[in-house]
Order: C-alpha cells, then structure tokens, then sequence
C-alpha cells in the first residue's frame, strides 16, 4: 500500500514511521522548508508541553527516549499574582505526573530525522499540495501528480485536503477564532526563574505562560484581546511582575507580531478508504490545555490501531467512529480552560474546589481523579475522562446536599426540642 | 458615496434599489450571466414563497404590485398521506396570512430589470470578482480594479468577501450540510392538484414539498438522504401519491441531480464601514421555514434603516448587532422545521398540540400568536418572535400543571371523602 501524507510538521512525520512499520511505503510533502535547515516559521507557538497521550505515542515509535533529552520537565505549575510571593502547585502526587517542555524546532527536527530513516519512507519540503482527488487518491504537485492508495491530510487548521474532502463530500466545517490572540516574548536565563515549571501570570485583562527551554530562558506567551489592548500598558498595570524580567520588552513587543487562536470542529474525517485527516485538519483547539500536539500524535495511534483492526476500506471510517467524539470533548474542554486560566485561578472557590479536588484524589488516587489529571496525565479518552469529572462533580454536589439536608434535619430536630423545652417549662 | 454590490443573485440586485434612492452610486457585479436573457443556473431552487418579510422589502423598493402578478397565492398547506384523502390546513385566520409562489428566474429577472433603470446603478454579468480588499474597499475584477466606499457581499453561501473579510480578521465560521439533500420535479398541470396551496407530502425516509406555478404546473421538491436512497424506491414505497401525479416520473428522476443544503453562521458581518455582508453570504439557513429569501430581504431593509440612523462609519455594525441575533435563531428554527416536517406531520401529538395552538390563536388573535405565523405572516423579528412562543409555551405548560394539580387535589379530595366514608359507616 502506498499512502501519501500532506503536511510535515509533526504528526506527518509520526505518522509516516507507524505506516512504514506497517510496511506501506509513504511519501510525505510539505509546502514549508526542511525544519531541520530552516529557522522556524512565525506564527507557530515556539514550545510545546508533552504530556502521556504524547508520551504513548512516541514511545510506541520509538522516540520518547530522544525526546525526552530535548524537554525541560514542568514538575507543576507556579503562579505569579501581582504584590504576592509566586505559588508553587504540583501537576499531581506521583513523581510521574509531569509535562515536558519542549521546542517545537527541535522535536520537529527529530521526527523529520527518523522519519527519513525509515525504510520506504520518502519526504519532499517546499513542495504545495496544490489539489486532490479524493475519489483516486491522487495529489496535483507542481509539475506532477502523484497517485496512492490513499492520502492523509496532516496540514494543519487550513488543510487543502479537507477542503477537497469536503468539496467533494459536503461535509460540516466550523472555524472559530479567539477574541484573544498571542505575542511570544523571551524571558532570559538571567531573570533566575525556576525552570522546573510551567509559570502562569493570570489576570482578566490578558495572561501570560511560560515554558522553559534546556538553556534556562522561558518562552513566555503572553494572551491578550486581539482588538484595542495596548500590551506594554497590560503588562504595567495587570502583570507589572513580568517587566522586571525581561529587561528588553519595549524592544521585543515592538518586533512582536499578534497571532491568532483557533479551533476547528468538522465532520466527516474521510472518504471510502481514499482520504484521511489527521491533528489540526481535523480538530484544531485553543492551547489552554496544552493538547493540540498530545491529541494530534494519539490520532496517529488509534489510526494505527485501527489499520491494524480493521480491512483498509474501514479502517478510516473506524477511526473516525473512535476520535471524532473525543477530540470534540477537547475542543469544549480547551475554550472553558480559557476561562479558567483567565478568571478561576484569582477565585477563593475555583481554587477551595481545586484544593477539595486533589485532597479527594490523595485520599482515594484510584477512585477519584480530577479532571485535569485524566487528561494531562492518562490515556484515558477525552470524552471517557469529562464523563467521569461528570460523575465525581454529581457525587461532590450529592455529598454537600446530603451535608445540607442533614444540617437542615439537625435545625429541625433542635427546633423542636427547643419548643418541647419551653413547653415543658 | 460608491457601493460596490458583489453578487446580482437576489437580495444584491434589490439592495442597489435602496442604496439608489439613498443618492448613492452603485456597481454590481455577478459571476454569472443575466437572469433576463439565461436559463436558470441549476443547483438553485427554482421556486420562492414570499411572505410578510418579503413583502415589507419588495412593497418598500415599490416592487410588490408587480411581483404579486408573478405570484400564486398559497393560501394553506395541503398534507398529503397514503391512504388518506389529501388535508388542506390554511396558514391563518385572516384573508391576508398568505404566501406568494413565485419563481426565482421571473423575480430575479424583474429585481434587475428595475435595479438597471434607478438613477446610478450599473450591474455587470459574467464578471467574477477575484479578490477583495477589506481595507480599502478595492474590488479586483477580470482586467480591472475598482474602488468603492464601501463593498457589500451579497454572493452567496460561498461568499468571496466574506472570505477576504475573515482572511482580514480571523473570523468565525460554521457551516453544515444537512444529511438530506433535494431533487425538484414537475407535477404537470393535467394532474389537476389543488393550486393555492404549498403541497406537502411528509415521510421519514423522504419528504417532498411542491409550489404552484402560474401555469397550473407545479415545483416538487424531494428531499431524502444525500447517501444511500433510491429515489424511485423511496416514492414508490413512502410517497405512493407522487407515482400518479407525475407521468413521466422515471425521465425526470433519471435527469434530475441532488443539491446540497447549506446552513452558514458566521460573524463578524462587517469590517469598519469598508465591508458588509447580505443574505446567505453570512446566514444560509435551511429552506424549511421558507425565509431564505425572506430574510435576506429584511436585511435589505435594516441595512437600509442603519444608513438612515448611523453615520456611515457606524451604520453597518449596526445593522450587525440589530440583524445577526435573529438570523442565528432562524438557522435553529430552519432546522427544527426540517425534524417537524420529517416527522411532526404524522404525530398525533404534535397535531394536537398545532391544533391547541390555533385554537388559542383564533380565540385570542392578538394575545396568542404561533411561532409559525409570527415567522412567516408577521415582521416581529425571528428571535423575539422565538422568545414570545416560548412564553406561549410556559404558560400552556403551567396551565396543564395546574390541571395536573387540580386533578391530584380532587384526587386527594375524593379520596379522603371516600376513607371517611367507609370509617363513618
């Protein structure tokens, strides 16, 4: 079998090993340059967090064990709130539920890398996908065409693929952009924060995260309205702690450019055996759960899973029937994620609930796993892990109405006796 | 000022009306040939209802009188059921809560045949229009370039301003193809059906609608799924009735193609005073309430009354925030209409309840309206018109419960009256 895969940025690449391992021979094109000879392209977020859906799958490609010496591990999450000392809040209570900070240059490198080793596996850069046939498997190149058993769409929100798909198919396609958009700025090594976190500078007027790099610098990102916000005036009056570190920041929020934030829900995912979409083409979300990449390489796995399962001619429609509602739930859990970030982590009862949420979890770490923990730090579907938060949410509201009824029945009781007593006066 | 109308189709054509009578010069351009001199393009519907919204519009561009010799009136819907003589059910209790069947060739004929005679108005066929610049209202055009004040996109569900406009400013987008599409046919004339009626035959494998034409001839519209259905299985199976009606039923079903149906949300409509969207280029809906056309003439309307309220910096994010909430609630209600016609039609619960609603209706013309007759006979926008059927709702609802309560309290009263009976014996 011979599979075409449009878009080498990162799941393209992951994808083209689990083929090859399954004997097809791949050909890969990407319209951008080699990441390996190329600085990055702008618009892209500069790190990333790995986490276990990401961690699966690069382990059953073999590379969590290179990977891992390119990231930074994020122990838990620090919280700077203005005129406060900041606040350090483990990810969770066993030493393996960590993230891994990585840069998205370095681990796309290495992908492209392994990916060109394997055999039948062939990559062409600069090279656009300029149309596809969705009935015949075959691309339009410039100069050529080129036709396959089928072809899977990893390019990304914009994929030419889907769009070819769903000319083809009329299929459902929703776009929604963020009202907020991000500047990428550097904190230097100098500035001396902890590396082994991830640092949040929350507030309602714009947010700031930050992820550490090997050398000690922090790639801050810094979330803020797209229309009217003027950032150098958000950062002195709702984030003032990070003006002392980054001593450069006129300069670099004058060379800054905005980006913008998207999620992608569409439906369908393929076509009669021919067609395929993988990570972003499919399911773009809002980074505030840090699973754009972590969701895209599980896609490679359950696709994986499924050529293994099922004849070609159902494997697609398999995967589908298996992700779609998943990464569905994602996106929901991404935008409401934003909220969080934005208003929860300044809020006594986000944060009393929180704290009740882990406590629950030490106390019973099986029975009881909050919602943030399912999805960073287990495999468990996204879809299987909200029903479950679902159920726990239904039993903490059960228990503080039972709390209430029974305090109601003990003022009852006690109303009584009190009458009882004055009546027996 | 210069207005540059992409789009000659329906709504384009009548806004350079309005726009005229506003003192403004108008340029029109259509990617496709003159409706006057052409056949009809196919994928179109080929038949309209025009009702009150409709109406208001062409009676404000001075356009009704002729239109109406266009059209048949409908003055009721006309169910049809296997086995069962035809129903007729009128729209209303009044002489005037009628819909007018026209075809969309006559009106888009006679739209740009008065379009070309106002003062200042040129239109131009078979010129698509290449790119838009949002920033300077710059059209670029086979050969040329034009410039404008301002850019309307009156172009369709597949809009090329709005997509320079969201290219622009990362706009939102969501657009859905229902499961079922659409095939028409011709009921001749000798079939000798009942002609001021909208005919209905409802199924829930396939549902077909059929509009009245001058002639005595009639439009059907066979919906049923786009995937999988056998058209002539399907109506000799589920739609008996349509097998007498059309003789040549095999030559018509072999020749006829099925069109998608397409429902567009989308925001912002707008971009400072530079651009602005009409009609289905920003909300598509089902054609299943028949308000298409009739909502995007009442867009027409409050572009117009924005121009007259707002400097026109200002005017067409204001007819944003007045129009895009009530075409949001007509995509819902487009496509609650297609699961009502499907399957609402041959429920006795649902025909009982559209009978309690009339019934209320006639007893209290002014106090009870139904949802159906406010959307279509009336010019109360589409969500206030939504939220006073909910209203309607919650009162009917209270209603039962207090019959409901009524009932258990005589219940109780009996009871008790009965206990103390048998111990007083």
């Amino acid at each position: 079998m011979k599979a075409l895969i449009v878009g080498g940025g990162l799941s393209g690449p992951l994808l083209s090993i689990f083929l090859s391992a399954r004997g097809h021979e791949v050909e890969l094109v990407e319209r951008r340059p080699d990441p390996r000879t190329s600085p990055p392209a702008g618009g892209r977020s500069i790190n990333l967090g790995v986490s276990a859906r990401g961690i699966r799958a690069l382990r059953a490609a073999g590379l969590w064990a290179e990977v891992r010496k390119l990231a930074v591990p994020m122990r838990g999450r620090m919280v700077h709130l203005p005129g406060r000392a900041p606040a350090f809040h483990p990810y969770g209570r066993s030493r393996d539920q960590i993230l891994h900070s990585v840069r998205r240059d370095g681990l796309a490198s290495l992908l492209v890398e392994r990916a060109e080793k394997q055999s039948g596996v062939r990559l062409t850069f600069d090279t656009p996908c300029l149309a596809v046939d969705p009935d015949t498997a075959t691309l339009t190149l410039p100069g050529r065409q080129v036709t396959g058993d089928f072809v899977v769409g990893a390019d990304g929100a914009s994929s030419v693929v889907r769009t070819a798909l769903h000319r083809r198919l009329a299929g459902n396609f929703r776009r929604d952009h963020l009202e907020w958009g991000y500047l990428e700025l550097t904190i230097p090594a100098s500035a001396g924060l902890p590396i082994e976190a991830l640092h949040l500078w929350p507030g309602s007027g714009g947010l700031a995260v930050a992820h550490p790099n090997l050398d000690g610098s922090l790639t801050c990102t810094l979330f803020l309205p797209r229309q009217g916000s003027d950032p150098a005036a958000l950062i002195a009056g709702q984030l003032p702690g990070l003006t002392a570190l980054i001593p450069d920041l006129p300069d670099q929020l004058a060379a800054a450019e905005m980006s913008t934030l998207t999620t992608v829900r569409t439906s369908p995912w393929q076509h009669d055996g021919r067609v395929v979409l993988v990570g972003d083409a499919c399911h773009a979300v809002y980074p505030f759960y840090g699973q754009g990449m972590n969701s895209s390489f599980e896609d490679c796995v359950v696709l994986d899973r499924c050529l293994g399962e099922h004849p070609p001619a159902e494997a697609f429609a398999a995967y589908e029937r298996a992700r779609r509602p998943h990464t569905d739930v994602l996106a929901e859990l991404s935008e409401r994620n934003f909220f969080d970030l934005r208003d929860g982590v300044r809020s006594p009862l986000a944060v009393a609930r929180k704290r009740l949420d882990l406590e629950l979890h030490r106390l019973f770490p099986h029975a009881w796993v909050p919602l943030y923990t399912l999805v960073s730090h287990t495999t468990v579907p996204y879809g299987d892990a909200l029903r479950r938060a679902r159920t726990q949410e239904r039993i903490a509201a059960a228990a503080a109405g039972l709390t209430g009824a029974a305090l109601v029945a003990a003022t009852g009781i006690a109303a009584r006796r009190f009458r009882r007593e004055r009546t027996s006066t």
